[in-house]
């Protein structure tokens, strides 16, 4: 599989330019905090001295996993399309988030079991009707794992915009990514694992032993994308090449949640300098998440319990994002203002 | 002084309707995490299960310190009426995050030692131009003290909207918020003190020996509204005021930082059920707001490391104040949706 060119994109010189501006602006040095490491980080990714963002999408990725049948999650599978057609019919956390925020929102059905009727906002890239149960073998073949991919570049390629926000549903998918974070990772898939959509503790076990089981179906799956086909779904696989399209076209990419985040993994492991383009939204609830957070160096924005997915903690950090360029943009600096500084 | 009335609004049964309602939207239970207990709390707020925001309205209070003159911040008083002016210039941070969220802003002149040309937005209320040095003696007069609450109030019931956002600049008002916090609390003052603006190590220590200075020197004024007068600022006595009137109102209170989070420490002393009213927004990091918050036993919404003020954090929480009401409003249910649930 051809992967799109993701150069480098650290800066030495912009980036002081940038610290230098956020510098002088009309504060004492620092004291916008985490607000300061984030305008910096969009101004490099977008290369300006003035970022500024525009047309953010949200991108609700969503399919049905084999392994759901094996009672990995506390709601049953048909909740995923059930959901798929909640979202674009705007009574979802991520319909209403979007809404407030004027994200572009698109859901892709990449893998459901259901004949969705056209709805605006609806694209129809399902690979299959839900992958195989991966705790006897692989989840997808390889084919379909690149056909995935290949959506996810050309749904994305698509959207407008400089800013894309990665969303996700899919009944058994924290499975998929306990299953990648372990792999990947080489952790015990028990310390990749919790209670998803609500497991109790007995739950949880029940899960983890399944979660064994697929690690041992699908011993040889090592490299990221043999990884991907045997153990991930299918909107994890479109998300990767979401991502990969994203960081391509040089977009900014915030990361919902825990999904999301083992989708960025795999991107990562196939492209390390996606990480450069990406802003890291929450902190999730569901425990794999701080694993996953600390293998990839991230610290994200926002630390509010949040354990929903969809893209919802993406849309509840979005409006920091715009807050960071704006500082960078609209700010004062001492001399303008005519401020006397310290010391 | 005439207190305004601010009654209980503690009210078991609208809580467990709004309860019902956030547990009943499609989403596993508690899965928006501290969204679900912002969503009801604004709903007792505003006494609705259908809450809504309305002209948000952002109060910047100035004032000067006399305790500035002992060298107790790392920038020159001078930079309190540069500040104003950048205020209502629109180059400050708070200036950049009002406009972005349409927030109404308004700046109130408390007691700065600079005469204002009239500016749209500007509220001249100045007691006097900067408090006593409160090293040797108290910081205001009671009648003065008086006047700065009565100012609070009588602005704050011009303004329109719902909600009340908390902001401040005055160079010297961390030590002003650090006294006040060791007075009421009972707490040793270093464990108060920290580098506001940006005082290094020394700056520090020098503080702290100037505000057990303070403390001596008004060792008998102990109840909250001697200790106001005595170690307050006249924009803290003025957020005191806009404070209570707005938990009379029964509007939603936005604290930002240390200072509007000293001031309504000492709202809740004159009348506790102003703290039912309240929304705090960051955890700032100067030292002392911390122990602050624990007295409150308030639970910031955001932890971005910030340490300005003017109400930055406030403005960068606001968003999620939207989406907590637009997540109570505007979610379907399982019902509604079609939705399966767990279990």
């Amino acid at each position: 599989m051809q992967l799109p060119d993701i150069p480098c994109i650290a800066d030495d010189a912009l980036a002081a330019r940038l610290q230098q501006l956020i510098d002088h602006k009309t504060k004492p040095l620092g004291s916008l905090g985490r607000l300061e490491g984030l305008a910096l980080r969009i101004g490099l990714i977008l290369g300006s001295e003035a970022p500024a963002l525009h047309a953010p999408q949200m991108l609700v990725c969503a399919a049905e996993h084999g392994l759901a049948a094996r009672g990995v999650s506390a709601f049953p599978s048909d909740v995923t399309w059930q959901m798929v057609h909640n979202f674009v019919t705007g009574g979802a956390a991520v319909s209403v988030l979007a809404r407030q925020h004027g994200l572009g929102l698109t859901v892709v059905d990449c893998g459901v079991r259901h004949d969705f009727a056209p709805y605006p906002g609806l694209v129809l890239r399902k690979v299959a009707p839900g992958t195989q149960d991966a705790s006897s073998g692989p989840a997808m073949t390889a084919a379909q794992c690149a056909q995935a991919i290949a959506n996810g570049r050309e749904v994305l390629a698509a959207l407008p915009g400089n800013v894309l926000l990665l969303g996700e549903m899919g009944i058994g998918n924290t499975s998929s990514a306990a299953l990648l974070l372990a792999r990947l990772l080489d952790l015990d898939v028990a310390d990749c694992t919790g209670p998803g959509t609500g497991l109790d503790a007995a739950g949880v076990a029940r899960k983890v032993a399944v979660l064994r089981q697929a690690l041992a179906a699908n011993e040889g799956a090592r490299a990221p994308l043999a990884a991907l086909a045997a153990l991930g779904g299918f909107e994890i696989a479109t998300l990767v090449g979401a991502v990969l399209q994203a960081a391509h076209e040089r977009r900014v990419i915030v990361v919902d949640g825990f999904i999301t985040s083992a989708a960025v993994l795999v991107a990562a492991r196939l492209a390390p300098n996606v990480l450069q383009r990406c802003v890291f939204a929450h902190h999730s609830s569901e425990p794999g998440h701080a694993r996953l957070l600390a293998a990839l160096q991230a610290e994200p924005l926002l630390d509010l319990g949040l354990r929903l997915g969809e893209g919802s903690g993406a849309a509840l950090a979005w409006p920091l994002l715009v807050s960071a360029c704006a500082i960078l943009r609209e700010m004062a600096s001492f001399e303008a203002a005519g401020v006397s500084t310290s010391g």
